[in-house]
């Protein structure tokens, strides 16, 4: 034990390493798989350099993106004493390992597809572990990569800051420098999974709504038909917007938790006013995030072990239960003896809540290592809530979908007008579950609980990646059958898994909105300590008005993802209709369809899209810090919090409900004692809530969790540099330039709206 | 002057009983104007008795309301020393005026909409006169009432606990008490008005689209036929939301504004520490934004006097424009000599803003009658303002509308996306506006400044009101025109009155919403005070969890009215297509409808619908308030009245933007170079999206401005109850009852949802 107290901190990257092995494994596994015969092959040969080319695309936009911002951030390192232009680096690091993270994930699932399409053919069985195995190479990579490297570059800083400083505190200025300069790593990743999840979102969207609104409604082909020209878009999309998007989106909330508990870790004293104690070089408050994901690593490639079926009957979704939980419980579990064993006995406090004389404030709160287990423990309950109760609200056969199934009878415009009332209602009980996890954690073990709390929650990140990736794989793996005109036993084997993963990517993405908003709260916290402010006082009039213009965003943030996607899927639209028209042996089999020009045009498209939304995410907080201070900035910050929590939770479940209830047709459904199926005018009604619903649950909510985490972690890296004695009103000259900046980038921004509508 | 001085506070109630005596002239006027032949007069008898029935049902309900209520208010009032029993007298005072108000306005209202249509059959400009002169008695009743009942209520109170009691003090408790006792007049008249906005919303909304759904839609026949059984439900409609309802809105919002102000300006002291001076008094700041609502009154009649053409193509809204603009620049200017004649010279603060030495604290604002002025000039610009960008984003032929426009070339789906990113978008000037409204009114005279600009916007409220009302009673004389199959040329006049109502909609909604927002922050600045607390500090872990819940409770509150209007529209439904089957002879005209079913289907449902939304409103920040004291209940209601305001101009617009989507169809609509009319297939896809937008802009959109008002009073009123030192964190055991209340209270409400849907 002594060896490990006094070496833990090398011995984090080593997590990831396991798991990166793992994951090559698993990966070289997959790859020696049957691809299957000729048409098969070339089909998804097609859908795998669709992705690369979406990739490359975006990946060219990001270069410049990420060198432009690593200069400014090398430049304004220069500028403060508790920062330094190494913080560039660590941008720059964090930006190309979330994007590696993207490719691998990527490159696995193009393979896995048609792997899972040719096991098949076999069994049920081994479809399942062909394509659970590709989920399982995206998890492990991200967890792996995100672990490997935020480890690694703490060892260096600490190193650097901290270590070998003769006479540093570890709690002191240079380890605030060290986590400072580690926050680049988390704006890097967080910046990359910004334009993957909106670009990514707009690509998958464009390509869906535009392969269906000509091919299912027009021509009155089937989905994923290879006449299509627009199906392989449309799955390169699968890929580009639920893989490598979610996976960024992760991996993004992943570091940041890390992070966020890290900083506030820092500020963990005991009673004397010094760091925890000797063990851990002092710092155990501030390793322990990073342990407990680890552990959490290693505790997912045990779960996902356990994910196997034998028979055709045997239950997919049970299957993956199993492995989830395991992975859970005992992550749990071992979470409580690492707790006990890395914090200190006895009471300790966060620095920020001792006054002058080192007393404790009124109200703060005292921690113990039994509370920092419990605040863990909320973290859990919160996430699994989550997932549970996304899952009840877009689930087929449950009160909400049913009550849109109904409402379709009337027509299109009472079931949206029935979806759009169950997504608002869908915000009360996760409200409720985040509210009380708040209150929760923060009982528990004040802010630090709030931080490790949602650390606990994101610690078998892997696990969640692999069943979140395995459904867009397996619904590849269907396309791909039901191009190539598989026999029906297939069809049905994939349909089977495809019905799983819809379920998953329902429940994953409750998870991801409650990353998300812990994480900001988390990130919310550390900001509030970093620029070293004590209030966030709304009674103020400007941190108010900062609220207010806070909670607008998420608001002009899903208008600009959800027009771009109506922009973008009318000229796919255009061009299916023209190749229709002027390549005539298309429907007749005769003639390919020129699938790359519709590729190219969801690429450019989501390029083109993702910048105006990006900006704003990137450049409001600055803005507002600087031009009125920290605490409107915090202001802000809640507002964007609130409000893009909210937007997410009702715009994920409407769309998640509205496909669901389309969906339901397909079986038949009955209403008002009559029997409609698919064709029927009911049906038609919801095929336009899930149209409506599409950008809804793919594009602008997903999209919340990004927003709210990036300005969050700019606010975070730029607080050092905000004037904490910022007066509460500026002079109203300077700040009347200041606001006709922003109002000038929103007019700009609608202006360009206004051209492209 | 001298006299003046002394007896100002006397004097105010006479404007009101200035404009009730302009009112009674006016509607004498247009009771005796020619209501047309047997079949006009017979179909407005039907509108009227409709109208008069939903009332009194509607009255039952709330009779057992204010006596619960008052009772309750009674007993409360004897718990704490700084209010009484006497707040049920108020309160019941104000329910009382605010339903005569209603009752009066949907009186002449259905009287002028016969009339109209008669003067239609002479001229246009005859028409105007009529149904101007039936909106200028909505607003004068009003404006009127509230003055009455407010300015006499002061004095009682201001006799009874300061003027009279040895010893009192104009700014110390005495004060406190006669208007916390006051404040329970805008609880009694916010309360009428929250279920006269959502119980009407929900019976027009009811009756038009069930009317649509099954007239237009199934049965091919036009809107406002003859034939429809649900087209005088229809008609009641309109009056019962538009009118009933958007006077209740703002009787509200003018009254609370009114008060939030006095309740800070008892707060004004001079630099000794004492009241501002010796005359009015010493209550000058207190009197002020009652004098101000006196002057808009009396300059708003003024005002509606202008309001005329002579010839049949001079511009009505032309003419509206110069009655409206000459009722706020004539107050503006008075505003001026009042405020220079009723303030001091130099400079004064507010009480709450010193320290116990006496000092001004850091960030404080120092106030002068100057800025005072500057203050309410920012309200009368952001009123303005947020009426011009509602009016830009719902207008024909302008950008927004045209997006939806060409969107509906590809189907309902992309129409309904064009419209709801339009009225996402919508939300991003308002709420820079605001923001800088509040911002700015702060700068210029701190606290007092935001609420005295709010008290400024509405000084013209009774001009308002008269545009406002003017609109439904066009679109009823439309009605009866269409109905009683008059010739041409009638219809073409009301239908050119109709347009313009469409538009002074539109801008009043705007106003409404601003008006609200600044209203709801006047009365958190008032809380703030009244509950002794000095922060609302959103870093604190509580407090951000009760910002978290009250962003949510928009969305649910949404969620119910949305619901509620498809409920009852598939009722509606069912009785006009039973109807239209038992009842052969309705199509051949040989047969009248049951209209009177289709009333009372409309009107049971809107009196059921109305309280589970009604008492979450009011229930919440009770149970908030006492279970986690003042400051978590401040960042409940910041989170209500953020997410209010987006949710209430979001919906709004969206639905106002539809609609006149569909209307440019009744012209015709160039997409793509090809033109498009009625019955073709963008256009089918636009009725969707208004059938959508029906319920946003008419039920739960308004709503918004109800609820943020609403749950502001109620927290005012119940500040002087609670705990100031509440601890920041109450023991666990007790708020964990205290959440589980609150849990099933919303659970039930979704119980309840489940069970009727």
């Amino acid at each position: 034990m002594d060896f490990l107290n006094t070496y833990l901190i090398y011995l984090i990257p080593f997590f990831g390493l396991i798991g990166i092995a793992v994951m090559a494994v698993k990966a070289a596994w997959v790859t020696k798989q049957d691809a299957g015969d000729g048409d098969m092959a070339q089909l998804s040969g097609y859908i795998a350099d669709g992705a690369m080319a979406f990739l490359r695309a975006e990946w060219k936009v990001l270069g410049y993106f990420v060198v432009v911002a690593g200069l400014l951030l090398a430049w304004s390192g220069t500028t403060v004493a508790t920062s330094s232009p190494v913080i560039a680096i660590s941008f720059v690091a964090g930006a190309f390992l979330s994007a590696f993270a993207g490719f691998l994930g990527m490159r696995i699932a193009t393979k896995a597809n048609v792997r899972t399409t040719q096991a098949a053919r076999t069994s049920l069985a081994q479809a399942l572990k062909v394509s659970f195995t590709g989920g399982t190479v995206m998890g492990l990579g991200v967890a792996g990569l995100a672990i490997i490297g935020l480890g690694s570059l703490f060892i260096v800083f600490y190193t650097i800051y901290v270590k070998n400083v003769a006479g540093s505190t570890v709690n002191g200025e240079d380890m605030a420098k060290a986590l400072d300069v580690l926050a680049g790593f988390s704006l890097g990743a967080e910046s990359i999974a910004l334009f993957a999840r909106v670009g990514g979102g707009i690509y998958t969207k464009a390509a869906d709504v535009g392969a269906d609104l000509v091919g299912k409604v027009e021509a009155g082909i089937p989905e994923d038909d290879v006449r299509n020209p627009a199906t392989i878009a449309d799955n390169v999309g699968d890929n580009v917007g639920d893989v490598a998007g979610m996976g960024a989106d992760l991996f993004g909330s992943y570091v940041a938790t890390m992070l966020a508990t890290m900083v506030l870790g820092r500020e963990l004293v005991g009673p004397d006013g010094k760091a925890l104690h000797d063990s851990f070089g002092g710092i155990g408050a501030v390793l322990l995030p990073m342990v407990i994901a680890g552990l959490g690593l290693i505790f997912s490639i045990i779960g996902a072990s356990l994910v196997k079926i034998k028979n055709e009957t045997d239950s997919v979704q049970k299957a993956l239960n199993i492995g989830n939980w395991a992975s859970i419980i005992l992550t749990a579990i071992a979470t409580y003896f690492v707790v006990q064993w890395m914090l200190p006995e006895g009471e300790f406090r966060m620095v920020r809540d001792l006054d002058a004389s080192g007393a404790l404030k009124a109200g703060a709160m005292v921690i113990t290592k039994n509370g920092v287990f419990m605040s863990i423990v909320v973290g859990l309950i919160v996430g699994t809530l989550m997932s549970i109760i996304t899952e009840y609200y877009t689930a087929m056969g449950k009160r909400p979908v049913l009550s849109i199934i109904r409402q379709s009878s009337t027509g299109h415009a009472t079931n949206i007008i029935g979806g759009l009332s169950v997504g608002m209602e869908s915000t009360v009980l996760p409200i409720l579950v985040l509210a009380s996890g708040i209150y929760g954690s923060y009982h528990f073990a004040g802010l630090y609980g709030v931080a490790i709390a949602a650390a606990g929650m994101m610690a078998t990140t892997a696990m969640q990646l692999a069943i979140d990736a395995f459904g867009p794989i397996a619904d590849n793996a269907g396309g791909i059958a039901e191009m190539s005109r598989l026999p029906e036993e297939v069809r049905h084997r994939t349909d089977n898994l495809d019905a799983v993963g819809n379920t998953t990517a329902a429940t994953g993405k409750g998870f991801a909105i409650a990353s998300a908003a812990l994480t900001s709260l988390a990130l919310f916290a550390a900001f509030v300590g970093v620029a070293g402010i004590e209030h966030i006082d709304i009674y103020k009039a400007d941190v108010l008005a900062g609220l207010f213009v806070g909670g607008m965003i998420p608001f002009i943030f899903s208008a600009l993802c959800i027009s771009a996607v109506g922009r973008a899927a009318m000229a796919m639209v255009e061009e299916v209709r023209r190749q229709f028209r002027e390549i005539p042996g298309i429907m007749t089999y005769e003639a390919k369809p020129e699938y790359e020009k519709c590729v190219a045009i969801s690429t450019k498209a989501s390029i083109r899209e993702m910048v105006a939304p990006g900006l704003i995410a990137l450049i409001t907080p600055i803005i507002i810090g600087f031009a009125f201070g920290p605490e409107v900035l915090g202001g802000l910050l809640a507002g964007v919090t609130v409000s893009g929590v909210l937007m997410g939770i009702f715009q994920s479940n409407a769309g998640g409900a509205w496909d669901n209830a389309k969906k339901s047709f397909e079986k038949g459904c009955m209403i008002n004692g009559e029997m409609h199926y698919k064709k029927s005018e009911p049906h038609k009604a919801s095929v336009t809530g899930d149209t409506v619903g599409d950008p809804f649950k793919d594009t602008s909510g997903p999209s919340m969790n990004i927003l709210i985490k990036l300005m969050s972690i700019v606010s975070l890296v730029i607080a050092p540099h905000l004037n904490a004695n910022h007066a509460a009103k500026p002079i109203a000259m300077k700040c009347e330039v200041k606001k006709q900046v922003i109002v000038q980038a929103y007019s700009s921004a609608i202006t360009k709206i206004d051209k492209k509508a």
